[in-house]
Formats: C-alpha cells, sequence, structure tokens
C-alpha cells in the first residue's frame, strides 16, 4: 500500500444556467491543473459540477435534459479526461446522468472515479436523494426526487494508487451509513461533492448552523470510520442562490486538514498519510473486534422510528 | 409530549478505590441535590458512578467482587433512590452489576434509569465493551472485557414525564450505530455515563484529541438523530489515572449547550426543548422518507472490513 496519497479537494464557484459546458470543462482543467501542480494524485470536483443545481427549479419535463449527460466522457467533457492523463492525476467528477435501459430513460445524480490515464475506473449513483418530488412552497426544499432516482449500485469501493476510493454526493455525507458502508466496503478515503444552500427557509432558527452541520458529519465519519475525507462544493451565488462552500480535507482523525476559505473556484491540498488509518484504528476502531452487527439490524430493516 | 425537559448531567471528580460506598452515594445524594435545585427533571450520573474504575487494574478473580453490586438499589444505594423521591427528580446511574443467572454469575456494565418516585423504570447492559481479555503492556488498554461480557438487553427506550429516554454507556458514545438503534426506537434524549483516561499510550500522535474525540461522535450522534444528548463523566485523577471530564448536554442541533469545566463534582444544566427534535427533523432528517434501510444490510452482517 501506498503510503500517502496528495488529495485535492476543487471547489467551484457557482455555475450559472447562462454557463456553456466548454466554459466549465475550462474552470475544471485550470483547477486540474493547478491540483497537478501542487502534486495532487487523485482531485475531487463538486455534485453535478457541469450545470446549475437545477432541482432548485420546476421545470417542464421537455426543458431538463439540457442538465443531464447521456455519455461520460462526451465530446464537451473530453478535455477533463485528456487533462487527466496529460496531467497524471485521477479525479472524481459529479454529473446528472441520463442512461437508456430497454425502453426506459433513468436519471442519477452520479460520479465517476477517472484514473490517470483518463479511464473512468469508478462509478457512484446518489442512494440518499434529498429533497421533494412536487415544490414545497416557503422551504428551500427542493425537487431532486423529481429529477433523479435512488442510485443502484450500493457504496462501491475502487483501487487506485494502491488506495480504496469510496465516492457519495451531498446528502448522502449527512448519514452515518454512507461512511460506514464504505467503510465495510474496505475504503480509506472517501471522496464527497456537494451543494448545499445557506439559506434554510423551513427552519430558521438553525440557518446559522449551516456551515457546522456540512463538517460535523464529515468530520464524524471519518473520525468513526478512520477515513480521509476529501470533499468539494459549489460555492457563492448561482442563479440566485447561495451555496454555501466549505469545501475540506478531513483526516481519520476527525480533523479539518484543509479548508476552502473563498466562495470561488478553489484547489486545497493536503498529503493524506494512509498510515494515520491504522493508527486511528488502534484506539477504540478495531472494527472486526468491537463492532456487535446482532444488536443493529433495526438499521438494516426500519427506516424510521415507529413512535 | 411535554414540551421542556430539564437536564442536568452529574459529572463527579474521582472516585479512588480508597472511596466507601457510602461517601460516594453522599456526593452523589448532594448532586442530586443541587440539580433539582436548579430544576432538573432527570439527571444522569457516570459510568461506574460508584466505584474506581477498576478495570485498568490486572485483579484476581478474587478481588473484583467488591466492585459490584448484587442489589439495586441496596442498602448502600437506597439514600440515592430516597432522595429521587424525596426531591422529585428521576436520574440514571452507571454501576458494575454481578446477577445470578441459574448457577452462572454475570457480569454487566449497567445502568439503571429512576422515576422521580424512586422506582427503577429501565435498565442498559453496554454492548460495546472496549479494552482486552488479557494486559496489553504499554498501552491505556484496561481489561473491561475480563470484567464484564457484552450487554444482553439491545437498544432500549423507557418514557419519562412524557418523553422518551435510551440509555448508553462509554465506549458506546463512539458508535454511531448506538444513536441510531436508539432513534429507531423512538429515543428523544439519550443519557451517557463515561470514565475516559486522558493518556493515550496506544496512539501518542493522537493524545491532544482527546476532548475533541470525546464530544465529535456525541455532537455527530445528537445530530444524525435529532435527539438531545446528555453525558455524565468521572473526571480528574482517579486512582493515578487522569480521567477527561468534558461532562456536557448536545441539542439535536450537535451544538453542546452546556459543558462542565471542572475536573471535580459538578453539576450542569439544560432545559431541553423537546420541540426542537422535530424542527431538527424536518431539515434533511425525515428518517422514513429518506433513510434505505435496504443498502446498509452490512451494518448488521459484518463486524469489520474484510481487505
Amino acid at each position: 500500500m501506498a503510503r500517502f496519497l496528495t488529495l485535492a479537494s476543487c471547489q467551484t464557484g457557482p455555475v450559472q444556467r447562462s454557463t456553456s459546458r466548454r466554459e466549465v470543462v475550462e474552470r475544471l482543467v485550470a483547477l486540474l491543473e493547478r491540483a497537478a501542480l501542487a502534486g495532487a494524485d487523485l482531485a475531487v470536483f463538486p455534485e453535478m459540477a457541469l450545470t446549475t443545481f437545477f432541482p432548485r427549479w420546476d421545470l417542464p419535463a421537455s426543458d431538463i435534459d439540457v442538465f443531464y449527460e447521456t455519455q461520460m466522457p462526451g465530446p464537451q467533457t473530453r478535455p477533463l479526461f485528456d487533462a487527466a492523463r496529460k496531467l497524471g492525476i485521477g479525479f472524481a467528477l459529479g454529473y446528472s446522468e441520463l442512461v437508456r435501459d430497454g425502453n426506459r430513460q433513468r436519471r442519477f445524480n452520479a460520479m465517476a472515479l477517472v484514473d490517470d490515464g483518463g479511464e473512468i475506473i469508478g462509478r457512484y449513483r446518489k442512494i440518499h436523494v434529498p429533497g421533494s418530488e412536487m415544490p414545497e412552497p416557503g422551504t428551500t426544499v427542493h425537487l431532486e426526487r423529481r429529477y433523479f432516482e435512488p442510485g443502484n449500485l450500493g457504496f462501491p469501493v475502487y483501487g487506485f494508487r494502491g488506495a480504496r476510493i469510496g465516492l457519495a454526493l451531498c446528502n448522502d455525507r449527512r448519514w452515518p451509513e454512507t461512511y460506514r458502508m464504505l467503510c465495510l466496503n474496505g475504503a480509506q478515503v472517501v471522496l464527497i461533492g456537494y451543494n448545499t444552500p445557506v439559506q434554510l427557509e423551513e427552519a430558521p432558527s438553525l440557518a446559522h448552523l449551516r456551515m457546522f452541520h456540512n463538517h460535523l458529519p464529515m468530520q464524524a465519519g471519518a473520525y468513526q470510520n478512520t477515513v480521509w475525507v476529501a470533499a468539494a462544493a459549489k460555492a457563492g451565488f448561482e442563479d440566485g442562490q447561495h451555496l454555501l462552500g466549505g469545501s475540506c480535507i478531513i483526516a481519520p482523525s476527525g480533523e479539518i486538514a484543509a479548508l476552502a476559505t473563498s466562495q470561488e473556484d478553489e484547489v486545497i491540498i493536503h498529503r493524506a498519510d494512509l498510515d494515520m488509518i491504522d493508527i486511528c484504528r488502534k484506539v477504540n476502531f478495531d472494527f472486526s473486534r468491537y463492532r456487535r452487527p446482532r444488536e443493529y439490524s433495526l438499521i438494516a430493516e426500519q427506516a424510521g422510528p415507529l413512535v
């Protein structure tokens, strides 16, 4: 196993609806170049990195296809894959995926893991799709559940430069089950892309805690599973909505090792010591010895409290 | 449902091996009086509140019975139960439990939940028993697994003044499954007692993070399950070992609402707004709608990663 894997979180500023794919991909290539120049092995981009976060809108079905990729890479995203090969760096890219399954069209909130040869080596489709199927006026609740079905690939883990990489997207990061499933599947590094609005109309008394609620579950996920977490946000005012930012790289100790401090395109880097995983695992977290799976059956059987 | 439940975490300073039960119980009664005077409905005491944390020692079997309770309440603990009735306050007490099961003696790291009439209304036996069966020289690893078997009562939840209360002990608080199981069983409040040494010989590079690693999983557990958490530590130098302290009351937002700042007997109080649970649940955590139990089967099947 490699001892070090240098991680980069490539935060982007807003991607407006009016921004072309070509322009976005140029920005992502520039971020990837910066990451590679700083010595990164592996970079993570935001969820839906190629487009605006369109689930904020109630759109007619005829208007949404433009936000989805039918090929990955396609002609417009190919330059990013070429850059990875040229720069010798891997990356994970969040995007909206439209696939044909027989006569059905299926839509997933997806992430591809690409190696330093520019080849896709892993795929993830978001399991925890938040929001609503129908507009909920007076709230920040978006329509992600209308535009995407839940992922059908589980929580897979892929090898990259001798390390085991898991993927997750946005709302997934709030659920302890995401990290635990990835940990049990062998993950050492979890790459996360997200879009999170600053506003919280449905619970104004919690609105000031948005950044705390962004970092807390990722820090706990890293600590409780002794994994590295690298998370990339979209940030700033995107089509009138303020996105949170706060991209970060978190150590298996739960410490934030690197933090984005802008609301723009920004690269943060950390040389992740994979040996730290074993050191952290020695303190409390010898999973095979101490976890009690038979006591946890309800977690896999029942969605919510019955009372 | 009651809207408010005033919680008290009753931290204790060290309980030396030389300290008599009578003396300890007097201290606990004094703490309970302080909590009641401050308006508390329900107080939590530390894990093994009645004795020193004896699993730090390699003791001959003949020397250990003195640390266990064979009755609860027994003649020595009865004053605490009487005080609860007199003061009109409930409490949770951690203690070492020795029970006869046919011809077998069984030993559990236990907690009793006592109502404001001085009656036991709930019991918990620690599920995640840490440490080792055999001494591991040069480490902080203790012998809890020699002195206690894992709990056999699951993660039960009990009613108290219209609120639903779950119990957990020390190492349980580090595992996300503890909070999730209690949440799925309907808990609104989780009471935790703990003994955690400051020292960490087996991982000196993490020793400065002990308090962070105390609070992080409890804050995440509160946030991710939208429950109130009240945790009571033993603190200070107990028989030569420095115990961490850091007792706290945590809101369903994950915020630390009250924090012990001494290494001694200390009461902290917070008037917990149970409506905050529903407010927090409205943001992301409508469990029945968003959790995906069928995706989590490995959590209940496999203890650790296979790679």
